[in-house]
């Protein structure tokens, strides 16, 4: 495929701050914490470890802060309930840990006019309003750093936005949650349902008691959101993408994926197109790959991040993606990347994010569809007859023995082919009086 | 282990430099190119496909430029032999890719005093002159980037020295040599000898026609002093980490190997341990990694590195370690960090290296021995004697049909013990008369 350049003229270069005031060579970089959770904790805790740090934490913000405090932090932090009493102070950094948009991003937008710069995790945030944020700190000549918001401890934003800043990134594709990446694992190695995986994960902390941001995929949007914008320089928003639950995924599943030599994931891939406009495909779903490839290689709650350009080839970053201390080691190293620049904000490059002509979820990949039907002649010529009047080449057939006539779950894989077109003839197979449930259609990403 | 901390104190904070002088905002970064070889014209290439780039090549130097010049550069660049056309220039940046310490170093060096930045691509000069170079740069008010001397297209350095900024990483390990990883893949895979390995890398351009600083790890080791430095804060000379050839290995190791379910590969580890002093175990050398690993996912002349921290656990950088392309990757994403500061220096923040209390190669951990004998009763029972004596216990003991009694080979593993201990062992054994050659001992890294 033809590969893409970065579009230009998009930002101006910064002007110079009207009220630019850089960190005292020498002293530390006060900073203000607002949100006192797992990773607000982590991030006290760390810090508190090392007296030679450039960075000192002096403020910490939480509702009924009196029940938060933890022992062993240094005496001089300030506990507060309200967020004015850090957005007044001599603070030079707001620390962001709150999460969601409301209000967080009112909170990041006043700091940012108060002469702070900003640090967050917040991934909702980033993905909604990133280039904005962005662009206003800019302005105030500030930095707004948000590294911990994608795939936790592993530095995948840096890597991607200035590791690779010379090649041109086209894809981006990985296992971005690490509790769909936990509960995938243990269904494939222990035989678990969803729905006991599920629960395994609950009881080990990884889900939350509502876990569809989880499952569902929109934690995983946010976050592919965020790289696409900082490694495909493509400005999307998060409905645009498509997501689709591992909910639908079942035992028998993983029973024909070992048979196909390949797992089952929740990957999230966003690729760029520029052989003609600017074209994004970019969703988030179970898909199968390769066993032996290395994002099959993300155990448990890991996560990992491939990235493909037209020079250096895949570059791959993989590590732990959640938990207090690995997104605690995101955030600190954001604050120091603060440190290290006295505060300035960067140069605006060109290169800045362009809005694609067109986003789809659609892929031309090999496709793996799974049929339980009630069995009777006739079942293949009638799904074969109507693939191959979309030009869909059957590759397999795949049936184990053991299911009752009456639920007969067997799978076929077809040749690369687009996803749309594919779906098009599932619409016409879906309502041929077979099925006991609906075919399940997931991609097959080879690489 | 314990863990370490950075120490402090070891670098003063940045002065006003004498003749700082900033890029003009809005003004192209002025580049002046030394060395035009399979990187330098990678750079130059991609370089001349984006005219929205910030990044300007003005000046390329190299011997017998006639000869060198290629087309479809831009025309304003000027071509020159002597390389006091760049450093007298108004370039802002000169790009090293001449390689070697001798003249690099001396070039390197005069064009920081001229006020120039720098970056170069090379290990050698960086492993051996890297920090005091970077503090002549701050000194001068400006940057020295060398992201592309190690591990290529991987963004590893960045990744570690600023990506994770926020742990204290302990260990690093990896594959830093992809021609090594490309015969010893060969090997394993195609059942190629050493000599038959080593041709087809020359063959491709992979080896050098004198290919012992691959073989014999020195390539390796620079590219691990840099690590060492960027993530463990440690300051080491080249010459105090062992090295061993690969030439060690032979068939009969893949086929033990492969029943341990192991690979056998070009390992370097450097490991730091604070729990009395500051120790350091560093070596290069072939090593058996569990076949299921990601160390051993790297394929061909692929590279990867692992580091381990404190809080994020361990994270993973892998990609192409080498070739014309993704090694300009790095240089130009290099050449952007410059653009984006810039040209300004970063704060010198606490936690620059240290030199540590003692350096060894030796690591606790199971180790592979292959034994070549004329056979007779009584040999197992010798070296058991004296693996005993120095409280090494034997895990396994493998031995495949078919070899003759005057040539047997056979493996035994140890339990994890210290490589030191192990070595005192095996200078007893060593005199014993069944060796029909010298015992191979090879360390087994399980993570």
């Amino acid at each position: 495929m033809a590969k893409s350049r970065p579009s230009t003229n998009k930002q101006k270069r910064a002007k110079a701050a009207p009220n630019r005031k850089p960190l005292t060579v020498g002293g530390k970089l006060k900073i203000g914490l607002i949100g006192f959770g797992t990773v607000g904790r982590s991030v006290a805790k760390i810090l508190s470890q090392d007296n030679a740090s450039p960075l000192l934490l002096t403020h910490v913000c939480n509702r009924n802060i009196e029940g938060k405090k933890i022992e062993g932090l240094p005496p001089h932090i300030r506990w507060t309930s309200n967020v004015n009493d850090l957005l007044s102070s001599d603070i030079d950094v707001v620390l962001e840990l709150v999460g969601g948009l409301d209000p967080a991003g009112d909170w990041v937008e006043r700091a940012l006019r108060a002469g702070k710069s900003v640090v967050t995790a917040n991934k909702l945030l980033i993905s909604e309003h990133g280039p904005e944020l962005a662009d206003l700190a800019r302005k105030m000549g500030r930095r707004l750093e948000f590294g911990a918001s994608v795939a936790g401890g592993i530095p995948a934003i840096i890597g991607i936005q200035e590791g690779l800043a010379g090649d041109r990134l086209w894809r981006i594709a990985g296992i971005l949650n690490g509790t769909c990446n936990f509960m995938l694992t243990k269904m494939e190695q222990s035989g678990f349902t969803f729905e006991a995986a599920l629960k395994e994960a609950q009881d080990r902390g990884y889900a939350e008691a509502d876990p569809s941001a989880d499952v569902d995929g929109t934690d995983a949007r946010a976050k592919l959101v965020i790289l696409t914008q900082a490694g495909l320089h493509l400005r999307v928003h998060s409905e645009q993408i498509p997501c689709r639950s591992i909910s639908l995924i079942q035992a028998v599943d993983f029973m024909y994926a070992s048979e196909l030599k390949c797992a089952i994931r929740q990957i999230s891939v966003a690729q760029k197109d520029t052989s003609s406009g600017v074209r994004l495909a970019a969703a988030v779903q179970p898909a199968l790959v390769p066993a032996g490839s290395l994002i099959a290689h993300a155990q448990g709650n890991q996560n990992i991040v491939t990235v493909t350009g037209q020079y250096a080839g895949r570059m791959i970053f993989a590590g732990y993606g959640a938990g207090g201390d690995p997104t605690a080691v995101a955030v600190i190293s954001d604050l120091y990347a603060i440190a290290r620049s006295a505060g300035a904000p960067p140069e605006a490059l060109p290169g800045a994010a362009e809005v694609p002509d067109s986003v789809t979820g659609d892929f031309t990949v090999p496709h793996y569809l799974r049929f339980v039907v009630r069995d009777r002649p006739g079942i293949v010529a009638a799904l074969a007859t109507i693939l191959a009047k979309y030009g869909i080449s059957i590759d397999a057939l795949l049936q184990k023995p053991g299911f009752p006539h009456s639920a007969l779950s067997f799978v076929m894989t077809v040749e690369a082919c687009d996803s749309a077109e594919l779906n098009r003839a599932l619409s016409e197979i879906m309502p041929l009086d077979f099925h006991v449930e609906p075919p399940l259609c997931l991609p097959i990403f080879l690489d």
